[in-house]
């Protein structure tokens, strides 16, 4: 069995591999070529929970175990721990175990990376909302994916900023400005792409007409129903909503709501997978375009099972022999 | 985090051990201390399942991933193969990664064991019928909790017999009498315990009156809703019929088809974890003991979690930086 840490992972898959796999998951999704069983989450106390998310796709049963504990917020343990599990399809055999964090950090920004370089890769400015751990890989996968030459991120704590600032250079190797403000109207209005990564339970962007013409809004965070990120007016013109699983439109309070309140109609939201394989354009109008991503079990078996091959290539790993 | 192996596990815990634990296992359950989220079974391909078993009990989250792969029986893979994963309950974060196939085999013995102890710890015959990996384990059980002094198995192929016979003398180190037999009825007249650990749909111990008068039949394979191990004429002189968990009720065709049947009525099932807890005495008639177990993911995360710390203590176990 093929062991992965956080650094095997990181040296072997770059964030343009990742988002260049992750748009073959997507593929697959449209082709309904993988078995996705129910995902489930085992309440462990208050807010904490166990997700249990299985798929099996290609030669792989993927498994991914997490945790997330919100009540770790006032610790120094990470909210979202655990492992991606992989064994062999055809004979049941455990493949490889690996790092669940940073390959759920990876795979989430990649799907993000899919939805800009699909929609809008000649952008030169990225504004980002919610600069944690997600909000870095975001601003990664924005560089691999789009021609950004100036981000905006939004943070009141200037202490915590410069520490984000600082991080992102070195882990992308770049000199890409990057701008902190403090009014997220001006973040909205310098932007072309707008990246919102927090769980905030209300809108985190302005409910101001007409802000978000030729915008793209990738809403990342507040995967749980009774989250929400998106403003009503956002969806005021919008053409479609596009979505990367069907999955979203029951759990993700992004989707329910706007659904429920009839701000978008059923037949208006529409999946990215589905654009990506009738080899469709981006839409060419002036109206905001909003991806929502709340991702599934499929991307991360996928990723998990191209990382695994790789790394085996590579003789990345640490082996353990069970 | 500890990854345990199976040498790891087998260095760390004796057979007199596990089954002490797993006593403690069925107080956990008759005190209802532990949170047990439904176990899912997903198909991957026929018969072939993906097993997930969650429990939460003292400080640890257990989830037990095991394939079980019937379609193995053709080639030179084991049909069950898994992990067992730990996690700290309070933080999320993941502790152990343990072998799943032989903490799974050593817990199901453990169980009989436990019974084994409790209904006739001063049996001096056993019998056998299904000499696979986990009759090994059983005997080996047997030899923990009684005080046997002769085996008999159940095997057709002589060749078979002679390995597993091998085997059980390299690792009991006992030099106890093994006596292979062709006849059920002979084998099941000889021995005070008999064990079954078949996959069989139809039973496998004879349907002869009176013959298991003054004996335990401890029933452990079977475990599917589809099989049976159990012969009618047991259930005739039966005062309790004792198994380990509730949730046999549902899933165990060696417990939904008597009931179903009416050869036993639904008050005269019997939890041993209650009779365990009460501190009771095992009856004293003559009628015919039986004990089935169907197993339940509180036990595989118990034993999981005593064997992690019993391993960190010893300093056994591979450290992995996840």
């Amino acid at each position: 069995m093929l062991l992965l840490s956080e650094k095997d992972i990181k040296k072997s898959l770059s964030m343009e591999e990742a988002i260049n796999v992750i748009e073959e998951a997507f593929l697959k999704y449209a082709n309904n070529d993988f078995v996705m069983p129910a995902r489930t989450f085992s309440k462990v106390k208050d807010e904490d929970t166990l997700l249990i998310m299985p798929c099996f796709v290609d030669d792989c049963i993927g498994l991914k175990v997490v945790t997330s504990y919100p009540s770790n917020n006032t610790t120094n343990n990470p909210v979202t721990q655990g492992l991606v599990l992989l064994n062999n399809r055809e004979t049941g055999d455990p493949l490889a175990i690996i790092n669940g964090s940073v390959l759920t950090a990876i795979k989430t920004a990649a799907v993000s990376g899919v939805a800009m370089r699909f929609f809008m890769k000649e952008a030169e400015t990225v504004g980002l909302i919610g600069t944690g751990l997600q909000g870095m890989y975001q601003l990664l996968a924005a560089v691999s994916s789009t021609s950004v030459k100036t981000i905006y991120i939004f943070n009141r704590s200037s202490e915590k900023t410069e520490k984000f600032i600082q991080e992102f250079r070195t882990i992308s190797k770049s000199d890409i400005e990057i701008i902190p403000v403090l009014d997220k109207t001006e973040l909205v209005r310098n932007s072309q792409i707008i990246i919102t990564t927090t769980t905030s339970v209300s809108p985190v962007l302005p409910e101001i007409s007409g802000l978000y013409e030729n915008k793209l809004i990738v809403g990342v965070g507040s995967y749980k129903s009774n989250m929400r990120e998106l403003p009503q007016t956002l969806f005021e013109d919008l053409d479609y909503y596009y979505i990367d699983s069907e999955q979203g439109k029951k759990e993700c309070g992004d989707i329910i709501d706007p659904l429920k309140r009839g701000w978008v109609k059923e037949n208006q939201i529409v999946l990215l997978s589905d654009l990506l394989k009738g080899g469709l354009k981006a839409p060419q109008n002036t109206n905001p375009i909003v991806f929502k991503t709340v991702s599934m079990a499929l991307f991360d078996a996928y990723i998990g099972n191209y990382v695994f091959k790789k790394a085996k290539e590579l003789g990345i790993g640490q082996e353990f022999k069970l």
